[in-house]
């Protein structure tokens, strides 16, 4: 199996994109990625697709096909593949990706995500988002994401697993984070109790404990990274990439204090790379909602369980802290275009470990984590990059 | 690159399938794959899932996530990947599947394919099916699938490709081979007089030129191939796997005579598996409509430009003719549940390749070949299984 490396990055700005088509982010992020590995589309022999719902966002299913065509590589018959795992359909594209290029199959490989959801409306939007979770058994019957999550905080809170102010601060941390980011959704930082007091949503969590309706779209570019020398003086190498599964439904757990497929994907994640969660120097996680954040933390290892929610109180994860978490602004500030989020942590990942993350840099980083979730803790991919 | 086989096979019968959930069929034809390799599932570390459009024929995405759990699979935390490409999206996961088998990155892969698509009416599911073709700038204006397919079919008549005559013989080759097949939707022979007499969908193709709406999954597992005896005295070698991209509108092609993308896969599957198209004993191809057939014999090299059409009126390609095609049904008269298509084909090839395809068994089997393709020959995958 072949080591492989990111060589070239590139992202939209997330945010609403009314003057941009599903198709326009789409070939503005390749574009991006492809000219920062100093690439010509030419040189590219694979395509994979993060993208949770263009079949209902925009009426368009056979996205591999229309971004290969629009990119100009439809030309040169570039196999295109789309992958779809709701929230963690970015970071199952990127795990696609290295696996072509480490099968030996494809040489020069894009990953991209895009998702365009402001073209419905909001009770459209929601819906699609919902038919992440178990429709049989729990959107049928009128739960949501955000009242599922909801659950989980508050289980949490009565465990004294986490405060409301502890579960708060994870917002408060991406916004904090975003500040400095020209690609966020959200440039601007939160208190405690603005969140706890914004308008409710699903008990505890309100309007500001949850990721907005986004549009835009991130890409990478791989090859093996006994190659990535020849295009780059900063090729990072993929550590890992590690993915799990657990059941569709929230409540065929044990428990929901924790997601086992983050525990098992990172486990997995971890022996690949031959490190602990000690090692890592920066982490992106998937703060669709603030209690995912506090799960993660913990399910990963950063901290100990019972302890992520005192650190995010204190600061130790903001950008200048001793555990970074969500240097972009995360999904709840940085902005969540479902199909693009695995991809974008890939993206901010890849500039810290080049040092390329400019207000945003970490010091000395060395390896960066990112966890991505499909639904309630349902499919989750893990990744780890190296600074090389 | 390790080479991969394949152990496994199994798949429900396909049709309008109304006691019978997304979750049943999914869950029976992994089953019967498994239980067919002679494996219990706790075997298998990965599952690839072909799946067209689930978020819209019932209302949910994420089903990766969701096989895996019904499955049992997801207690053992196994990765569960979705990959969508219209109608490719069956043969997208299988080649998915074989590279990650390849790679090294799993040592025991079930690929599946379910589709369920009479949840929903008519109206409804066509217009499903046209989200596949070009939605700005063909399924907007009103092309259809069927209609863009019936310009080809009249262009192809037009430019002396094929009489209306050979192209309704593509779909008598199918139902002629379907008889033998148990689990076709449509087990009887038609006439090609019947064909053209069939009600009028887009003129010159009628109902029996168009593939049906159905229900139906199918499921293969593979293994390296130095493993393979361990677990079958049967293996079937996957000699290539490859998939090529074309323009998404078919407006934009230079010519319609012809799919570029299945000369494409076509050519590279052939120089990986050291063929070349003579040494085919047996293929399945893409009839979603007739005139797919025609143009997949004449891509694919089985038959030269102009010939295909013969061939097919004169029967050769029946299951007992010199160059079998469809010896399953085909899309026709099988049935075309949409992303359990591409995994069919391999079920088909797999008995052909062991011998055990009954009263479809063709003569001294070598290679079989599978076509698959989405949209208007957007995206075709090419797979070449040998007999070992």
């Amino acid at each position: 199996m072949r080591e492989v490396a990111v060589i070239g990055v590139g992202m939209t700005k997330f945010g609403e994109l009314w003057d941009s088509s599903f198709r326009d982010i789409g070939l503005k992020a390749g574009m991006l990625a492809i000219e920062d590995a100093g690439l010509s589309g030419d040189e590219i022999d694979g395509m994979f697709i993060g993208n949770m719902a263009s079949g209902r966002f925009i009426d368009q299913h056979h996205i591999g096909a229309l971004i290969a065509d629009y990119s100009g590589m439809a030309s040169n018959h570039v196999p295109a593949t789309r992958v779809e795992a709701g929230g963690a359909s970015g970071g199952m594209a990127f795990r696609q990706g290295v696996m072509a290029v480490a099968s030996g199959m494809h040489d020069m490989v894009i990953v991209g995500g895009a998702e365009k959801m402001t073209d419905v409306d909001d009770p459209s939007s929601n819906a699609i988002i919902d038919s992440t979770a178990d429709q049989q058994w729990e959107s049928s019957m009128g739960a949501t994401m955000a009242s599922l999550h909801a659950m989980i905080a508050k289980r949490c809170i009565h465990e004294g697993m986490a405060t409301r102010e502890e579960i708060a601060a994870v917002s408060v941390n991406s916004h904090a984070n975003a500040v400095d980011n020209p690609n966020a959704q959200f440039r601007r930082a939160t208190k405690i109790e603005s969140v706890i007091r914004s308008s409710a949503v699903a008990e505890p969590l309100g309007m500001f404990d949850c990721a907005p309706i986004s549009d835009g779209a991130a890409a990478v570019v791989l090859c093996p990274l006994e190659d990535a020398k020849k295009h780059t003086d900063k090729p990072v190498k993929v550590a890992a990439v590690s993915q799990a599964s657990d059941t569709l439904a929230l409540f065929q757990r044990n428990s929901i204090l924790s997601f086992a497929a983050t525990r098992v994907a990172a486990e997995r994640a971890y022996a690949r790379a031959g490190i602990s969660a000690k090692d890592v120097s920066v982490a992106e996680v998937h703060d669709n909602y603030t209690i995912s954040g506090i799960l993660a933390a913990q399910d990963l290892g950063l901290f100990k369980k019972g302890e992520a929610g005192k650190a995010f109180l204190e600061g130790v994860t903001l950008t200048g802290g001793k555990m970074p978490i969500n240097t972009s602004g995360g999904l709840k500030a940085q902005g969540h275009p479902i199909g693009a989020t695995g991809v974008a942590q890939i993206v901010e990942l890849t500039h810290q470990m080049r040092g390329t993350a400019d207000k945003r840099q970490i010091a000395k980083p060395r390896y960066g984590l990112a966890q991505n979730v499909g639904g309630t803790g349902s499919a989750v991919t893990v990744s780890i990059l190296e600074a090389i």
